[in-house]
């Protein structure tokens, strides 16, 4: 049977089957979050996620100079961790590198990889470099947090609100742009000129990514513990769909309330798309998707979260409806990015 | 620069450069030993260690069934923790899939890896599945231990007594005889009988390593704690000389005392080669090589580990002298597998 057949989900359904019920009283969560969460002491647990990031299939080296792609590929790991409302302390690297990729290329990447790592406080605790014949990147992180603050994506309740951090579809736009600038420079060759200015903070966002470990902090201080939550990495709409399952509540969302950058909305109607679409199925926006219980909802600071929705009780299957800004209902199917086809996931 | 000017060691202190050194008081071993080493509190100490496993640079799988393939990634991690004399507890995978990978070969993989974590108390945390041109493995394996028990590559005294588990070349015996078996497949077509009996302990040790946790737990109860270890991944001489640098001593080794398996000396010889030269630079053995405290050789069980030499205080540079069968003193270079060349490293 060929993966394509059954999907990345379908696939972990497998894995998951094979491995069985892990017989570990310590392990409080395994498969099936951002992070694995496991007891080390009566105050302390410890949160792990492993990434593969693979040329050609998560990254193009054409347009991600080697020390973006190092900050990148720690960052959306620790990205996965602060979802879990942790603090990253410790990565490790496996990096398999073609004969193209020299040692200062090898150099830059480091260099990348620790910019990110002492902005978030993580310590590489060094890792393997071989040979292979695509660069490929594998990064662990490691994390602590006390366990009854541990937030999963199960935990959702009705009538809690759908919060989100930052902006949405931004870095889809970023790589949207970056893609239609590769194909003007071939046309026009040595001559062209891309218009960075006016793309500025797409492209960022596409390239240097930001994990939002400053708003869990302020989360702590503002003394709030969201009820769910998770990185959005594949698309709102997906992640919307696994606090909604993982909850046993449906969620309603607003088109009206998502946040979207104005460059983000220019850059789809440059396309002829829509910013909605964007904002839903764009996905790598490293944005935290929560829920919160209204009563703390005062207490959340608007300039860094948007409230974008609601929880509700499930009918007989736990569904993500959104709202048109018109008022007509849409049921939403995730739909994030499938790192096997290269198309759409089911 | 190309890679292969620097080789692994060169690459690795580039690295080390780049990333400085880490501002973090709870990192006890970060780059430089068989895993990195972390204290979680006042009793525990973490252990985390990271390999790539590639197709075509690590492993055939013409030759190596799936199952295997996932036993073997997860035993080398865990034969990293047990060097450490740390007790493995938890692993992350990330796999890389080409197209050709079905959806029940990574089933096997995950059979085979179950098996061996079940064996070693390891729980399986998840980790990452995701496209790839060749078939790509990063495991990450943590495991704890008291602080004050971990076991560096540094600390061998003078005076000390040079250990081995097991029997050394075995592997690399196993990986010659599957790549002759190979050959004959190829000229002699469908008819070809490989004698698999004569070399059954070579093959086995090439194809289903096994990592010395039972050993290290003895060393517990017989209240042993090695001065240093290492666990044979490159081969005898590369580790020995490792454990003479990190120490700061040089070392005597003793042919007439290494521990070879009939089936391995066969093989030597049936290649025109030096069973010897199999012991000291085949690789791929998993066997722990340590330095004991003369006092402690009477508790050693026999059985279970061999004394082939002593340490010494060094001159100006520590060396690793190995004493040949007719008395003769040859100075070893080390030459471990170039993962990057695939050739002998500098």
């Amino acid at each position: 049977m060929n993966i394509s057949d059954i999907g990345e989900f379908g696939l972990i359904d497998r894995i998951d089957a094979v491995l069985g019920e892990p017989a570990n009283s310590d392990l409080l969560m395994g498969i099936g979050d951002d992070a694995a969460v496991y007891r080390v002491d009566e105050q302390k647990a410890h949160v792990v996620t492993t990434d593969g990031l693979i040329e050609g299939v998560h990254f193009d080296l054409s347009f991600m100079p080697m020390e973006h792609l190092g900050a990148k590929s720690l960052t959306v790991n620790i990205s996965d961790i602060v979802a879990m409302n942790a603090r990253p302390r410790y990565a490790t690297v496996m990096l398999g590198v073609p004969g193209y990729v020299s040692v200062e290329m090898i150099e830059d990447f480091y260099r990348g990889a620790k910019k990110v790592c002492d902005a978030y406080g993580v310590t590489i605790l060094g890792g393997d470099t071989t040979g292979a014949r695509q660069l490929t990147i594998s990064v662990t992180v490691i994390g602590e947090a006390e366990p009854e603050k541990v937030v999963y994506r199960r935990g959702a309740q009705p009538g809690d609100l759908l919060c989100v951090t930052g902006d949405l579809g931004s870095a889809y736009a970023g790589l949207r742009v970056l893609l239609r600038q590769r194909v003007e420079l071939q046309e026009q060759g040595e001559s062209y000129q891309p218009n960075i200015a006016a793309y500025r903070h797409v492209i960022n966002r596409n390239l240097t990514p930001t994990a939002r470990l400053g708003f869990i902090t302020g989360l702590a201080e503002a003394k709030i513990l969201p009820h769910a939550m998770i990185d959005i990495s594949d698309g709102l709409a997906s992640e919307a769909n696994h606090l909604a399952r993982k909850g046993g509540c449906s969620v309603t969302l607003h088109e009206a309330k998502l946040p979207i950058h104005p460059q983000t909305a220019n850059v789809a109607r440059e396309l002829d798309e829509s910013p909605t679409h964007f904002a839903l199925n764009g996905g790598e926006d490293y944005e935290l998707l929560f829920a919160l219980a209204p009563e703390d909802a005062p207490k959340l600071d608007p300039g860094k979260a948007t409230v974008i929705g609601s929880f509700e009780e499930a009918g007989d299957v736990a569904e993500v409806t959104l709202i048109r800004e018109d008022g007509s209902p849409e049921l939403l199917v995730a739909s994030g990015w499938d790192h096997f086809g290269g198309g759409e996931a089911g």
